[in-house]
């Protein structure tokens, strides 16, 4: 049973086998956002403000600052992004950079253990970014992509992951201080990429005892109706063992596919989270409610 | 690589581990529904046929057909039923009913392969049910209980699964003619049981090497939002082998949770059915509709 405890200054969160899913929150990240990009490069983090308190309203537990502007000054605009949203929420960060010096000026003005993300399995990101966990104490994201790029056998992504964890512990980082993110392909590009994940996550999970993360809306790139198609492929991965993922609460259509997969793999005790979620819908939840209506109230 | 073929007069469904997972419409049961057993019971099938007209045109690719009503001729009832159903559809049907003469009844004239449904582990019952599913060339639903009830532990009821399909055997039913129930408890009582059935289906699927199949709505009985949790868990159910489920396709949650389990379980190929369903929703899914244009409009 791996926990994965980061935190903030004053909030801590647990990722762990037996514990419900823990959203990160995505949103913290230009890439792809034309808006975001131009006002960040002004030196407007308004929307990054109001990002990190909306993630937060909406259910993330922990929110992904990514500040990756091709020819900006990165680790100036990641230190400047990880302070203000340290000032307008108190959930734990994961600080998202391919970056090293961006990723080690910002986790000098981060107040707590951040997740870093990420480290490959590329020899040099390795010795990099290792030390660099280590110093700090933190917990690092490990994608397992290497110099030969992304292999389509998830058996070789495995392997890949096996020795970014070796190594971590040959810098004396304990296994549960590593994520693994099995990488996540477009379903409609790679029509094998959901097995791959719920084959990689058994394995990782049986076999190395890690927690796992990855970017979820990926998989559904270029569909239709793509938010159904990342909420359900979340809630497979939460089925076969997948403990926290990189998406965007303010989707009901994932966010609600996560709650209910919690419910139904046994990390929402009584129904709680998602009764209380969705109480005002009523009547149909009477039955329940009635029944346990002392044990509801004295824990909510 | 189990496959179970059921058919009508002109039409043939194979539920197995490498296809789309197979949608029994639930509709036609009058369990729970006061106004069709009233009708029933006076003679009117009229809600009969168009429940079995609107499942099959929502995507359903087989129909339960149930006519359990206590005190009523259910011989009688089940064989109106099923020949009326099969007047105004053509998908195969499972028969299903826990008395035997109901089934005996219905089974002559039924024109095609149905699903027997079911047989227990059940002394009495195994030795009644199964020589009318090898006298008929049926296939047959196998649920996990016996004499001493339900068993919580799902390792007990892998056991009375085992009984059957080897009874099953002894009687000259294929396993790949035994679709086995694991039997869905409904997460509100039962904390563990979506958790259960994940196992044993991966049981079920590994070591008996069957088909499987069980009654999905149950899972949410008296939960809010109640068809989320019921798509949720049979998305988790796909990604554990599931390869069949009662349910209802009516309700656009619970259809789509379906839907995209099949894209991300590799069982929809280049997100054929799923570009199908969703194609009016436009500019998302344009990438791949153009990128794909030629194959998509040749297999349509």
């Amino acid at each position: 049973m791996t926990e994965t405890v980061i935190s903030s200054r004053t909030r801590e969160v647990v990722i762990g086998f037996e514990r419900p899913f823990v959203m990160i929150g995505e949103r913290i990240n230009p890439t792809g956002r034309k808006l975001l990009t131009e006002e960040m490069k002004a030196g407007d983090f308004s929307r990054v403000e109001a990002d990190a308190v909306a993630q937060v309203a909406a259910g993330a537990h922990v929110l992904d600052v990514n500040a990756g502007i091709p020819l900006a000054d990165e680790p100036a605009l990641l230190t400047r992004a990880i302070k203000l949203v340290q000032e307008v929420t108190d959930v734990p960060l994961s600080i998202d950079s391919s970056i090293v010096e961006a990723l080690e000026a910002a986790i000098t003005v981060y107040d707590g253990k951040p997740l870093i993300n990420s480290v490959t399995g590329e020899e040099e990101v390795m010795e990099r970014v290792l030390p660099l966990v280590k110093r700090h104490g933190a917990a690092v994201v490990a994608i397992s992509n290497d110099e030969t790029g992304i292999s389509e056998d998830p058996d070789v992504r495995f392997e890949v992951a096996r020795r970014i964890v070796e190594r971590a512990a040959d810098h004396g980082i304990h296994h549960s201080d590593v994520v693994v993110d099995p990488l996540v392909m477009p379903i409609g590009a790679v029509g094998t990429a959901g097995q791959q994940v719920l084959h990689l996550v058994r394995r990782l999970r049986e076999e190395l005892r890690v927690n796992t993360t990855c970017g979820a809306s990926n998989v559904s790139f270029g569909l239709p109706n793509r938010h159904v198609i990342t909420g359900t492929f979340l809630s497979m991965a939460i089925g076969a063992g997948m403990t926290s993922a990189i998406m965007n609460p303010l989707h009901p259509e994932v966010k609600n596919a996560v709650m209910a997969a919690d419910v139904l793999a046994g990390h929402d005790r009584d129904c709680m989270a998602w009764i209380g979620e969705h109480r005002e819908m009523g009547a149909l939840g009477a039955g329940i409610s009635r029944r346990r209506g002392g044990r509801r109230r004295s824990a909510a």
